[in-house]
């Protein structure tokens, strides 16, 4: 893969500070960028990094451009921008287009065209599988499954029945999409099974990490809408709504029933409470525990920031006397009110 | 799938306020039932929902029968009925009887009578399957295993060498029983490993999610007892015991050598500490972290409560000044008894 | 497996005191142990198991031979020589050498001597593994990989393209490796997708859990240096570098670009967050959340101490309260100053 920087320039819609002939072979950061790299500056804390960079072009805002040693690409989004460019240098391996002999294919199952089907897969009864699609390698598609237009699954991937991804869905190894929620009704300490009777639907241009769970519902389905990226390790419970555009980060993860709006952002470890409502734009924090629904946008956390553990110790201590701390405040207050 | 409501009230032992002969073929939420559902009403917040419902029938305890609309089943205890209707309308694709041809299964292992036996399952050598056990496609059981009568692992579940499993246990995708547990001996920058020789004991009526970790004893064995349910994501390290009926809830985990009571249940992205004993009753709050034993039924918990980001900031700066800020309330004090 | 007193005592350079042709057959605690086995004492709070053990044998400091009732291995690191005994009595069944005929191994992959290649393994064009690993059953290895010698890689892990293993590295079942990062460009509501171009590199005798997801760098690779250790179902994100030595326990992830320095210990749940750098030995308590760099070693915490639910309340409801509450003890200390 090689392109000239003129041709760069015209695919990025970037102004080109530079020489148009000068060959791009790929993309790097500023500080390990060659003459055939082309780098980018989207974080304006590696600045200081411009001066020094080896790197055939830079991507950069209008008001960073002077900055840049040799060629610059002068774009509005230099990060989007970025995104762009490593796309068109992606280097995966292609997948072999076909069906793998090893593959076991029900017969009542329907195959769109150009789709890969690597070795091992198994697809169940009455699945339809779009064209373009992409199935990985010793991965399950259980009955009644439908994928969209050009879906992604990598290898080792689970989709329990009635499981419908939209178009361009991604999923990573180890994830398992339509479980059984965790839906139990307890009787004289025995927990009885309430049968998991829902689907999971999840829209268009979506992008699932590896060993995530999305369960499906219990009655009705659980809901992923178009846009949303989840990361790794990340738990979605039965009945579960993610609005469009939404982010959950590594190991965060959302119990039943729990609606999250559109454009809102989970941090890594972060845990919702079941059965809440969270509006759009809602962020959380890192390993924040969200246990009553949010009506308005913004930032929410809990928790305390780090400390070195003996003083931590002492603070942990003190939060234990909290209570009594705030009572014996006001108890001085009041007796200085009295003297005042 | 479809019942009479007094059939339905017969198996339930219910009584029906309504017409018998009405014919039920779906269960749903009092929201979008129709009228040949059954609905139930099990939390009373959503006891608002009843005069809209369009349900076919309600399920309800006797203090509430008077405000459904249409037929009730009257029962002592709705959501384990509920649980018991969703059963009978379960409408999960039935697996194939027999033995895959593609499943690769070792002379020395037995098979019980009219088990199911997916595409790509390979089962090691001396295990022996319950009659009526469903091993889902690409499942890999270890040499040695047992499998109690209709145990049910679904696909690209992961079985180590010398896992027990009692009878009726339902193992979800993605999850590992019998991995090593994390023993090391530190020596010289080094961690040099401590083979794992027990196993993994589960006993009956056990339901165990997705992605989930089991991991096998160091010496003896980890143990997971009756009745016990676990959801997705959890991680149980070696020599674990968990006590009869205990829940733990998706994200959660517990460390190694650790022993928790009976009908506890832990919520979700709790962490118990290693060599622990928790007592029978105990209820840990969601992303609690449990550093000491407890004897003691009860909940208990950490953390703090979610506020808007910029106001956490400040507790939080607050927080690790608290062992100073107790001193001055101290001192103040003192102050002012002197004066007093 | 058996071993006299004597040849045990001579593998571990321990000193015997006792007979040396007593038979010893398995290993187990001090508690369990009975005539053949041998057990060890490395945490005085089990002292107090040493008069009534039937172990045939302890392994014991020089500072606690006496107490000992039968015979004794004295030794310089008791936990170290416990590790060595297990791995001397390992009882894991041996995998197959060669090759199952259901993997499919193409035909430009490079198998090294004394592979043992298990039923329906995918080892994917231009693989390269060592001599004498281990590939466990239905496990995939994509494209462009590297296995130095000696590797194992259990059932149903899955290693992405370009993914570089040093010598004697174990793999768990259902870990990904490779698998994309977390890297999206936000604009207008929508994420683009950020290709990840690295690999991943990991080292010599490291040892990875189950379940345990390692993302590819996006511009580079995410580095696990030699002798690190990782539990189960642990996130370790793009561009990423564990130092060599370095521990992490269940549940902990850590996010894109940190840097985590040598004989680090991350304990479970611990989570840490992106562009990071952490100093060599610094052990981060369990459920604690890093959120700034870390230049000098020693331990770090965040969060609270355990608490009866109840109590946990009036507390976690006066953290709300912290800033106003410092402020009013500034305003009576300063009341107080000026009548002083």
């Amino acid at each position: 893969m090689q392109l000239s920087l003129g041709e760069l320039a015209q695919r990025l819609g970037a102004e080109l500070i530079g020489d148009a002939d000068t060959v791009i072979r790929g993309v790097n950061t500023l500080k390990d960028a060659t003459a055939t790299d082309v780098s980018f500056l989207a974080n304006s804390s590696y600045r200081s990094q411009l001066p020094d960079s080896n790197a055939g072009a830079v991507i950069v805002s209008a008001k960073e451009a002077a900055d840049v040693r040799g060629a610059a690409l002068v774009v509005a989004n230099p990060y989007l921008s970025f995104a762009l460019v490593t796309q068109m240098f992606d280097n995966r391996p292609q997948p072999v287009r076909g069906i793998h002999p090893s593959a076991v294919v029900a017969a009542s199952a329907t195959l769109g065209d150009d789709v890969c089907i690597a070795a091992n897969v198994v697809i169940g009864e009455h699945c339809v599988i779009g064209d373009g699609c992409e199935i990985g390698a010793n991965t399950v598609i259980s009955d009644h499954c439908v994928l969209g237009r050009d879906c992604c699954l990598r290898a080792n991937v689970t989709l329990y029945h009635d499981v419908v991804l939209g178009e361009r869905v991604q999923v990573h190894s180890g994830t398992v999409i339509g479980a059984d929620g965790f839906g139990f009704a307890p009787d004289k300490g025995r927990w009885h099974k309430i049968a998991q009777l829902g689907g999971v639907r999840i829209g268009n241009d979506v992008d699932i990490g590896a060993n995530t769970c999305i369960d499906r519902g219990a009655l009705g389905n659980t809901t992923i809408e178009d846009h949303v990226i989840v990361d790794n390790l990340v738990q979605v419970a039965h009945n579960v709504r993610l609005g469009e555009g939404t982010a959950m980060a590594g190991n965060s993860g959302v119990a039943g029933s729990t609606t999250i709006g559109k454009h809102c952002t989970i941090a890594g470890g972060a845990g919702i409470a079941g059965h809440l409502a969270l509006a759009d734009g809602v962020h959380v924090a890192a390993m924040t525990l969200i246990s009553k629904s949010i009506s308005e946008s913004g930032a929410y956390a809990t928790g305390t920031a780090q400390m070195p553990m003996q003083e931590w110790r002492r603070s942990a201590t003190r939060f234990r006397q909290l209570d009594s701390m705030a009572k014996r405040l006001q108890q001085l207050e009041k007796s200085h009110e009295g003297k005042a």
